[in-house]
C-alpha cells in the first residue's frame, strides 16, 4: 500500500525511479476496442519532456513510450496496458554530492527517514520523471474524454511576478511558458532567464479549464470531483495549493454574492467552478494550483550531511528555472484521469 | 463505489441523510484494547452541534452518539465500530418549497441530475449533518494520535473581512468564532450578526496546525500527506480551496527563498509546512482552507423549479450565518483520520 | 482493513457481534430508484433465523431488519443503505464457561491470539449471527438479479450420510432440511434428531445452481467468477470446501472427456459449471460446498482454560445439530452479492 | 477494475498476454532493505517454465525476469518493483485455426463475449503464461516468509488415477511429477506419456502444506485465511476445487469427531487444517486443489467457428499433457502472497 495507485475504475499503478531501469505504469480499466498507438501517447509526453526551451532544463531525454500489453492489432483489448519508458544509463559519479548531503527543498531527508534507504540518483522515486507515467496514462484518458466531448486546457497564468491579463487559448502552445497571454509570456521568459543566470528558480500559478463535462458526475461524500482533483494536484511534488471556482476569494464573499442563481437558461453565474456538493453542474470546471519554485538551484545553500555536519551545497546540473510549462501537460493528464474515472463510476451506478 | 469510504488501514464508511433514520459510520481499523466510551466521542460532537451561539444556527439537535459494535467492557475489540446518531422526526411539510425548487448554492440540482431521484429533506445526503459521522470517527483517531504525542488545532483565522492578528491557542474555545485572536473574534461576531439580520451569510478561512508528527509519514506518489489532506478538506461541501506551507504565496517566491535550509539543529525554516515530497519532515504541519459562505440565506434569490420555470426562493429556516466555528472540529477530525491512517501505513511498511 | 468489506461496485461493510448492540451492514452501490422495503429483506432473513424446526436451534430471535438510510419514499436513492438488526439483551452469566475455556471447533482461541481481547459472549464477531447482515444485503442483490432474469437456488444435497437422489426444486422450501429430495429429507431429519439426542452434530453438502446469467461476466485473472464465489463461500465459518462444475471429479478426467464441445446450438455439455477462464459461458453455474459439523455440541470435550489447565467442557445451550438448512439462504445471498457485483463491473467496462 | 490486482498491503498488479510484448507485475508493499536479486526470482520461475520433462510441454521459453524498479544496490527501496518477462516473437500464422474457431475448454468464447475483441494468440491474457508474474512476485513473498520461519510445500498427490501413498518431501523436486511419492511418480509418468501419445491430457490433485505460521493471522469475516487461499487457488484457470483441513470429508463427520480438542500441549488433532474462524491456530495449514485436464489436446473435438458453423478442431502445438508439476510452484507462490499479505495486515492492526 505504497500509494502508487490512483483511480478506481480507470486506474493506474505507477513504478520507477529516475535512474533505475524504467518508469511507467499499468493502466487498468481502459475499455476494449479503443484504437490506441504509441504515437497517441508520445504526443503528450513530448510536451512534458525536458529540453524544450530556455526556461526549462536543457537536458535531452527521449522519453519514448512502449506499450507492451493490452493492445492487439492497434486496439485495446480491455486488459491492463503496460506503458514503459526506459531510463538511460546514468553516471553514478554525478551524484556524489547528493549521496552525502540533503538538498534543501528535495525529499532526500524525508525518504531516508521513511525508508532507511535511499536511491539518491536524481531524486529516485521522488523525481519529477515519475510524472511521465501519469502523462502517458492521461493521454488515454484524454482520448476517451475527447470522444465524450470533454476538453481540458491548462496553462501558466502567473510566474516571476507577472500575470496573464488576457486568455487566448490558441496561443498557449505557441510560447515556451504555455501561458495564455503571449505578451505576458515574453516578459516571463526574460525574467526567468535572468533568474536562471543567477542560479535561482521561481514558482507560479497554473490554471485549468474543463469544458463539455456532463451534469451529475462525482460522488456525494468523500469522492467529490473537487476532492479528487485536489488530491490529484497536491500529489504533484511541486504543488502547494489548489482552489476551485472562486476559491480563496469565496472566503470574503456573502452568500447572496457567491450562490449561483438560475434562470430558464440555466446557471446565471459559475462561482462554484462547475461543481456543487461534489457533483458537476454541467458548467465549466476551472481550478488553479500554486507551484513552488524548483528546488534544484545552483546558488549555495546551507544543509547538513548524513552525519549531521553542516555543509554548503550547490545543486549542479541542468535544472528547470521554472517548472510551469512542463507541469501543464501533467495537470491536464491528472485532470483527465480524475474525470474519466468519474465517468466510469457514473455509468456503473444506474439501473 | 459511491464514495462513502475514506482511509485505507484506518477507514470509515459513512451513511445517512439529514432526515432519514440516522447518520453515522462504521469505523474499521481501530486497534483492539483501546479504552473507548461514548463520552470520548460526544465531546467532539458537542463542538460541532448546532445551537452553540448567535453566529451559528439556533436549531437544537442533541447529536447523541451510540456505539453499537466493536466495544466490549469499555474497550475496542479490533472489529468494526458502528457509530450511529439517530435523526429526530422531521415535518415533511417544512420542505414543500425545496421539493419543487433548486436552492442556489445547494446540491439540489446536481443530485437530481446524478440520481434521477432526490431526498430533498434538509439536503439529504448532501447535508452538513453527514459530517457528524466524520467527527465521531475523528474523535477515535484523535485519541490514538494523542497517545502518539500528536496534537491537532484548527481555528477560524478570517471571516467577514476580519483577520486574526495574533495566535492565541488558549482562546480558541473561549469565543463563539473559534478564532485564535479574541479581539478579532468580537469584531467578527458583530459583523456576522449584522449580516444574519439582513438574511445573508459569509465565508472565511480556517487554519490548522499539527504538532508532534514523526518524520517519514506519507507515501511518495499519489498518497502524499498533503494530497490526502487536500482531498479530506475538499471533501467538505463548503470548502473551495486548500494550501499547505506557504501555499499560493510560494508561487511568487524564488527557490533560494522557499527552500528550507538545514543546520545541525534541523530545518532552519518551515516554508514547506511540514511535508516534502509527500512525506513529513517532523516540523509543524500547517494548512489553510477557504470556506464558502453558507448557501442557505433568507434573502430572495432567483432559481427555477423542477419544470424549468423561473421562480424566486427564500430559504427559510434557521441557518448558520457563518459555518467556520462549526467546521473547526470537522477539520480536526478529518486531519486526524488522515494522520492516523498514515501512521498505520507507516508501521505496516517496515521489515 | 479488518476484512469486513466485500465486493467492489456492489459492496457491503458489515459490523456487529452476537451480543453487542446490533449486527448489520452498510450496502454501498445499490442503484437509485429501486423499490425496496424492509419486507423484501425480512423474507430472506426469516429463512435464516433460528427456531424453524427440530433440526435447527430452538432459540427464538426475531431478527427484524431496519433500513435507516439510503431509502426515500420507498425507493433507493443511490446512497449507502444502513441495514441493522438490534440484538436482544443477553444474560452474561450464561457465558461463564466460555469466558474461561476455549470451546473446541470455535474461534475462541484464535481470536484471543489475534486480538489479545475477546468478546466471548456467543462467539462475538465470529458468531453465525454475523451472516444475517449478509442475507440482508443479499436480498437486495437477489432483487436486482431477478430483474436481470437471474435465479439462484441453493439446497442441502447430503447430510448425516444420506444423499438426495432426485432434484426437485419445488420441494426445497417444503422440508426442514431444505433438501431437493423430500424422501431423503425425511431420513435426514430422523438421523439428525437422533444425533441431537446424543448431544452431537453433523455436517453436510450444500449445492447451488444459478440460471439466467449472461455470457461474459467475470474478470480474467484474479477476480474470476469462480474465485470470487470460492472466497464468498469459504468466508462462511462452517465451510471447508468448494468445487465448481465437475470439481474434484475433474481431476480424474481426460481433456477429451472434460472439455465442453460446441455445436450450432451452443455448448454440448457443461462440465465447466458455467465458467471458463473466470468468465461466464451463459450455461448454468453450479457449485457445491462442504459444511463442517456444528462446533457447539453438548457432549463432553477436552480443552484448556485461559491458564492452559486441562478441562472438560460441554457447550450447553440450544444449538443447531445441522446447520445446512440455515446456511442455504446465506449461500444464495453470497452468490447474489458476487453476481450483482460482477454485473456492475461488466457494465462499467465497455465503451 | 479489471481484476488484475491481488492483495492489500502486499499487493501485485499483473499485466501481459501470451504473445504481446511482455508479461509481468508491479509488486507494491515489499519492505525496504530486503536483499533481492533477479536470481532469487529466477529460481522459482525455472520450476514453472516449460520444457522440463516428458510430462510437460517441450516448448522452450527462457522466462528470464528483469527487475526494472524498486531496487537500489541490490536492496529493495520500499517503492514498487516492476518485474518483467519479455515475450519472444510469435509466428501469427501459427494461430490461424484459433483465430477462427473456439477451442473447447479454453476461454476463447468467453473472452469474445466479454470484450468483443480477442487476442487469440496463445490464449492472450488467459494464457497460463500469466502465472509467471505470480511466481515472480511469490518468490519475494516466500523470501520474506522464510525469514519469518514459514515454509510452503506443494506437490502432486494424484493424477491419471494414481495416488501417492507416502509423503516424502525430499523427493518432490527429484521426480518430473513433483509428486511426494517417487514410486507413484514413476507410474504417473508412464500413464501420462501414454495419454500424450493418444493426444490426450489428464487432471490431478495438488496438495499444499504450510508450516511455521504464527497464531492469530487472518481476518474474522470476509478475509478469512481460507477464503483468501480459496480465491487465490480458484483464480488459477485450471483449478476447479479447493478444500482445507478435512474438507469435503468433514461433511460426513460429527461434531465430536471433527472438533479439535485441546490439552496442555495444544491441539490434539488438526482436522481444521490450521484455521478456525478464518484465523490461524499455529498448526500446519494444509489444503488440496482439483486441477482439470489441460484443455489443449490434439484429439479431434467438435466446435464452432466465429460464424457459428460446426467445425472440427485439433489443437496442434506442444502442450502439457498434465499441468500438475508446473502448477506446483504457482500454488506455492499464491499461498505465499496470501500469507505475507496477512502477516502485514496482522502487524498493522495492533496498538
Amino acid at each position: 500500500m505504497s500509494g502508487s495507485t490512483f483511480g478506481t475504475l480507470f486506474r493506474i499503478s505507477t513504478f520507477g525511479e529516475s535512474h533505475g531501469g524504467a518508469v511507467g505504469c499499468v493502466l487498468d480499466g481502459a475499455p476494449p476496442g479503443l484504437a490506441l498507438s504509441e504515437e497517441d501517447i508520445q504526443k503528450q509526453l513530448d510536451r512534458r519532456k525536458p529540453g524544450q526551451s530556455s526556461v526549462t532544463t536543457p537536458r535531452k531525454e527521449p522519453d519514448k513510450v512502449h506499450l507492451l500489453s493490452g493492445i492487439f492489432e492497434g486496439q485495446t483489448t480491455g486488459t491492463p496496458i503496460l506503458m514503459i519508458l526506459y531510463n538511460k544509463d546514468a553516471q553514478p559519479s554525478a551524484y556524489n554530492d547528493i549521496k552525502e548531503m540533503f538538498r534543501p527543498g528535495h525529499a532526500d531527508y524525508t525518504y531516508l527517514k521513511k525508508y532507511g534507504i535511499r536511491d539518491y540518483r536524481g531524486s529516485g522515486r521522488a523525481s519529477g520523471r515519475e510524472t511521465a507515467a501519469r502523462v502517458a496514462a492521461g493521454a488515454v484518458a484524454q482520448k476517451l474524454l475527447s470522444q465524450r466531448g470533454v476538453s481540458i486546457t491548462a496553462y501558466t497564468s502567473r510566474t516571476a511576478g507577472i500575470s496573464c491579463t488576457t486568455y487566448n487559448p490558441a496561443e498557449i502552445e505557441n510560447n515556451p511558458m504555455r501561458a495564455c497571454d503571449p505578451v505576458a509570456a515574453e516578459q516571463m521568459v526574460s525574467r526567468i532567464e535572468a533568474l536562471a543566470q543567477e542560479g535561482d528558480s521561481v514558482g507560479g500559478i497554473v490554471e485549468c479549464r474543463i469544458t463539455g463535462v456532463r451534469e451529475g458526475l462525482g460522488e456525494p461524500v468523500f469522492d467529490k470531483i473537487e476532492a479528487d482533483l485536489a488530491k490529484a494536484m497536491l500529489s504533484l511534488g511541486a504543488v502547494k495549493g489548489f482552489e476551485i471556482g472562486r476559491g480563496f476569494a469565496a472566503a470574503d464573499l456573502q452568500g447572496s454574492e457567491h450562490n449561483d442563481a438560475m434562470d430558464a437558461h440555466g446557471f446565471k453565474t459559475n462561482n462554484a467552478g462547475g461543481v456543487i456538493g461534489g457533483i458537476t453542474t454541467g458548467e465549466e470546471i476551472y481550478f488553479r494550483i500554486a507551484v513552488k519554485p524548483t528546488s534544484s538551484i545552483s546558488k549555495e545553500q546551507d544543509t547538513v550531511d548524513l552525519d549531521g555536519n553542516e555543509r554548503v551545497i550547490r545543486t549542479e546540473g541542468r535544472h528547470d528555472p521554472c517548472i510551469c510549462p512542463r507541469i501543464v501537460p501533467v495537470v491536464e493528464a491528472m485532470a483527465g484521469l480524475v474525470l474519466e474515472d468519474h465517468y466510469k463510476r457514473f455509468e456503473s451506478q444506474n439501473l
